[in-house]
């Protein structure tokens, strides 16, 4: 854990300059737009620690998998997202020596990243080794107006001395990744391009060929003498300026940035050169200003404001922004990596992450084709998902969707994970159920929808085989949610939420049936769907699956067999070996009773409404005290139901664990990037957790409730084209409606009539729950 | 499969050259002396597809572990068996062309491995490209009299021309291992010189140190042209002769090999040197002819006669014949890898093979310390296992050995193999027993094996858990020797030895107590045993473990849960799909109810004292039918059960199997090398399985059985001292004795006493288990 970012409400500020957190900086400060991403690196020479990272979206490379002992069926590749050429760089060289602040004295260090607006600035004083000192402030931005765009200004007041300064900016090729897995570089460098006042650069992967042009152009003000230059793999200019002390040099660089995702591969330098100049011409203000009215549109729908708790205020924000920063919903092709574009790990972009946990914010906060566009990214990939299935031994179109993947290609090679864990599958179907009872978009379903979920539960009914023992279907050999159990058999959550694949796909087909029945036939005819076997074999299965329970406590157990471990709880483990999968075996992880994250827990949050208060607080009881919550998708679920059971003050602790996951650095692990994916969780445990979000038979309810510390908390909603403002104090929730018709919502199960453009207030009742 | 050699009874044979047989064949074909091994690589320039194989005993390379996804706990590097610089180089260079059966015509190619006389010869007639026509003869051994001097007699004759040969004898330096993780090349080469009649090289391994040296000598007849060369990593010498129509050119090369292993590091090219210059003298022929002695005292002890089935007979001295070359017994730091010198998989020497089937083959066949010596390398490995079971979390000096080593430290990483296969350590602590039962050595006990016991008991003691729900010790998480089913919990083999292990280790405190207090006070010092304490636990456990058992079907069960898989036979699985994994992938394998190798069978046959007939019968006929014998440890050990009830034709096509697993290539994966230790195997099952020699009370017996093919079948024992042969015929079995003393054996659990050097002889009861 590191404490070193300054509490704020809208920014996050760094002051003093530390070696050992630039790293972790690195990752907390940086910028994206949804096309590209940048780590906070520096802009001027660093000769210290440090991960550089500029990403394009969609941009990969099928790195040759690493594997100790092949299993069949392992894929080939990991799909890496990439480390891109480097198109910040501006290095500074004042009377012959650089300015590195590795090297140099550093004073007044401030570093702030102003999510409201979306920039990110530094300013600092430096003193060489050679005497001279400079004052220097670095703006830094990626369009989110013109998303092709990424513009700096760097300014530098002498401060003792007059002299020369040479600025140095260009186009760095020379990069790669540190988890290349055989240590190869992914780019062929295939043009460098420098004149006086632009530099440029084209780029195209080993694999692939994918194809990025870079352009950068620049201002400064004052006289210059420059000379442009490029090597195999870099392009640039030398630019001479006189330094006087107490005269600031202001110098601009705005770079346009064309990837072959978005243009044909011929045109992509002309783009970018016409990107760059257009920036230019409007100038760094101008383009700032209208990258701050898209931050500002962004944040009227999905803002959260909390009153009298300015750490969880930072950290709510800090999650809202980089989500936001991750995926902007308007290209199908892309999806949300763990990292999104704060570093390497975890390399291939979509886990079920995104169906878990993205799509519910997206879903409230965003208008429907954001999340279609998730939806639709992997239905396109159903083809890749029955491939997958035909190569694990599944027939008949049965489909089970990657692990991990970029293109629809699994990429992952445990096989616990890879082959095990597959109950990745039903949070894709759960996804379509959730998109459209959001967004009462019933057409996705014929449209889209049932072909995938013909393909999943297909896969279940593969999956599960009957046992003559048990007289119940069982599904042996998965990896459940919780990590820290393989190869078990029955997974509670896995068995259960297939039960509700097979019945949801069955009521989707009779529904579509009925409504579109020429699209139900062409369907038919697509799978070969045998309606009368497949959907009989679906129900037989759906009510006679075994579902481990234990009688004595009556709680569902995680899994067969899971009470012949010895039981203890996480306060009886030292903080010393925590994380367990840094300091335990793998055998005794597995052997002990210690939960990595939620996994019961997880479905009875998804299936809420199968349960009754007192079936989760049971749940909760016995599960929470043996969750570690190593995961940082597990806080949020936990903190939800702890809201959900009257334990406001575990689900107060338990949000602060999630939101502020990365701000400080609980897992010791920031320096790889943030946890881009369960921040979205974070959403949920304010707006589902404390404001009781939820959605129960086509309508909305809210049932709220306020940590103590709060003395207001607000946050907006879109549901089924409807935008309202909920707002919860000490005393009442208000409702505002935005919309222009009226709409009925629950609170409290009580159906609520909301006329457009008012405020609706009612008591808050903090006990329901209890 | 393959099926190119012909049935011989003492010799290898391969008639006709084809280059897709050539490493297959480079492995069947190997040689080896206990202290170094060669494939059977062309001594002349081969181009086409080859494995070459020249290792060290005891050299090996720790080579930088390959993980995919890093686990706590995992090694750091992998011990590999090296490729070490080749010594058998004599290239040959006919008017200007070289001499290479990838390239030139070849007819009347006859390969041959005598295994009685431990020779390898090869001879051809070539047709080059340049028309020339030559008969070329290949000898080669690697002396079992003088282990570090390998001889080769290479001769050609001219058939249609005169003309010029080049000889080119080398020493290579330059070589590498098909199977280094990161591509790199283990040695470095310290210095190469040649003169007129000996080239020498110096290589060093570039970790570890190890060091060793070459020097080879020749002789040729006739008039010679000599030049010496060496590069950086090669020392040889041109030699031109004369070739003349009908005259053979006769080439013999002296090879001396001294490694620092043996010797001091300064002076291994002198004794390289010696050992080259003393063979030379005294000529191919009395070398030779040393050599072929020592194999036959070797035969004399160790051969196994079949009359009526040449088949059954040349699988059988195959298989001892390799073991014998693979480990001579006299250095404690040696041990026996899976592929012994015949290939690189497997890399690590030492697996539980070596306790579990290569140990009762030399008890039985080799002077006992010949056993010693392996029990001695893991008396010596035991801090090194004390520190592994502390590495895994294991406290109060608990040892767990690794499952693949090289010098007591785990080299595997995979989870499920390095830190649940742990049932090794029962192996090892059988062997302990097992060598004292059939030497009499109960000194062994005291001095090194109470020790070890003590470690591997406490090991288990921590394993196992008490579980509440069943009112048991439970052991969760583990692999047994069926590695097709990986982190079960209960595996019954695993928790059925443990008890044997907390038994014999109370059992051998209590005798070492009473024999030999001293000691006994050493070691309960040493160990800080506390007696009451952890006996008392150990009988506990022992007393209350959970064997999983199935009422209905009266037998155990090889895990929890096996029932409630689908249950099927192996003759329900197509050929096609096998080896299910190279075909499944790891979810469906695991998923399956079938079984790679004897799991619970391996129990019953370890243990075979504990139940009777039936029972042994009842789980034979439930597991046999599912197990697949995937591993090549599998097959004997069914046979023997076969035999052991009365199924005396499914024994010997088990036998078969397992006995002509490498010479037929059954798995197709021969060309990686030989299954050194299921070799071993292969002569239990006749000795064990057909002879039906038990030790039980201290007693040796025999129930032998004959099959139908066989007229008469007959082997050597050593026990307790005396020698005898064991011959089994259609009528009778006779037992001849070859000791100085009159001793008792059980012939069908009669006593019967044996006057020295005479044969009794008793009737065949060949239903006795029927």
């Amino acid at each position: 854990m590191k404490t070193y970012i300054k509490s704020d409400s809208w920014k996050i500020i760094e002051e003093e300059f530390n070696p050992d957190n630039q790293r972790s900086s690195e990752s907390i400060f940086s910028l994206g737009n949804g096309q590209m991403g940048q780590r906070a690196n520096f802009e001027e020479k660093y000769s210290g620690s440090s991960l550089q990272g500029s990403y394009m979206a969609g941009v990969y490379y099928p790195d040759k998998t690493r594997v100790g002992w092949w299993k069949n069926g392992y894929p080939e590749y990991f799909a890496k997202v990439i480390n891109s050429p480097s198109w910040i760089n501006i290095h500074i060289r004042i009377n012959g020596e650089e300015l590195d602040l590795k090297k140099c004295k550093t004073e007044d260090f401030i570093r702030t990243l102003d999510m409201q607006k979306g920039l990110l600035t530094r300013s600092f004083n430096a003193t060489l080794n050679n005497g001279v000192k400079i004052k220097a402030e670095a703006s830094r931005f990626l369009s989110m107006n013109d998303p092709e765009c990424g513009l700096i200004k760097y300014t530098i007041t002498p401060l003792n001395f007059t002299g020369k300064i040479v600025v140095d900016p260009f186009i760095d090729g020379d990069v790669e990744n540190e988890d290349s897995n055989y240590g190869e570089k992914f780019w062929n460098i295939e043009e460098t391009k420098s004149d006086k006042d632009k530099s440029s650069l084209i780029a195209q992967t080993k694999k692939l060929d994918f194809k990025i042009a870079y352009c950068s152009t620049w201002t400064i003000n004052g006289t210059a003498d420059v000379k442009a230059y490029n090597t195999s793999v870099k392009a640039g200019s030398i630019i001479e300026v006189p330094a006087v002390e107490g005269k600031t040099i202001v110098f601009e660089k705005y770079t346009g940035i064309a990837s072959s995702l978005n243009h044909n591969s011929n045109s992509l330098l002309h783009i970018a050169e016409k990107k760059a100049t257009n920036a230019k011409s409007k100038g760094f203000d101008q383009m700032e200003k209208e990258h701050i009215n898209r931050w500002a549109e962004i944040w009227k729908q999905s803002d959260i404001k909390i009153e009298g708790d300015i750490k969880a205020q930072q950290g709510i924000r800090f999650n809202i922004f980089h989500i936001n920063q991750t995926y902007t919903g308007e290209d199908e092709r892309f999806n949300i990596g763990p990292k999104g574009f704060t570093g390497e790990k975890y390399g291939g972009s979509t886990y079920w992450d995104t169906e878990a946990y993205c799509i519910p914010f997206f879903l409230a906060t965003a208008p429907p084709h954001v999340t279609k566009n998730l939806l639709i990214y992997r239905y396109k990939h159903l083809q890749k998902a029955i491939e997958n299935g035909a190569k694990l031994g599944f027939t008949n179109g049965a489909a089970l969707y990657p692990m991990v993947t970029m293109n629809g290609e699994e990429c992952h090679n445990e096989w616990e994970i890879t082959f095990e864990e597959v109950h990745r599958n039903s949070a894709i179907a759960f996804a379509i159920y959730n998109y459209i009872r959001h967004t009462g978009d019933e057409q996705y379903l014929d449209k889209y929808g049932l072909e995938v979920l013909i393909a999943i539960s297909r896969f279940w009914a593969q999956r599960v085989n009957w046992s003559n023992k048990k007289k119940k279907y069982v599904m042996l050999g998965v990896t459940g949610p919780n990590e820290y159990e393989n190869n078990i058999n029955n997974n509670w959550y896995t068995n259960q939420m297939a039960v509700w694949c097979l019945n949801y796909t069955i009521e989707s087909l009779e529904k579509v049936k009925k409504s579109n029945s020429n699209r139900y036939n062409e369907i038919v005819e697509k799978t070969s769907f045998n309606f009368k076997e497949e959907v009989s074999l679906w129900n037989e299965i759906a009510n006679n699956i075994h579902l481990p329970y234990n009688k004595e406590l009556n709680i569902f157990m995680q899994q067969d067999g899971y009470m012949n471990k010895i039981q203890q709880t996480s306060d009886e483990l030292p903080q010393e070996v925590r994380p367990i999968n840094q300091h335990w075996s793998w055998d005794r992880i597995l052997r002990s009773c210690f939960i990595k994250q939620a996994d019961t827990l997880q479905g009875i949050y998804v299936l809420e409404d199968k349960f009754d208060t007192e079936t989760i607080r049971r749940h909760f009881d016995f599960y929470e005290p043996r969750t570690l919550h190593e995961s940082s998708l597990s806080p949020c679920v936990h903190s939800i139901l702890a809201a959900r059971t009257a334990k406001i003050e575990k689900a107060y602790e338990l949000y602060l664990r999630t939101s502020r996951l990365d701000i400080d650095d609980y897992n010791n692990e920031v320096h790889e990037g943030l946890h881009i994916t369960s921040m979205a969780g974070t959403w949920m445990s304010i707006v589902e957790g404390f404001g009781g979000k939820r959605v129960k038979e086509g309508n909305l309810h809210f049932n709220p409730v306020i940590p103590k510390k709060w003395s207001e908390f607000s946050f907006k909603i879109t549901f089924k084209g409807d935008d309202m403002q909920i707002k919860v104090d000490k005393d009442k929730i208000s409702i505002t409606s935005y919309s222009k018709k009226e709409f009925n919502i629950y609170v409290y199960d009580e159906k609520i009539t909301v006329k457009p453009q008012v405020t609706v207030s009612l008591k808050l009742k903090p006990n329901y729950y209890a």
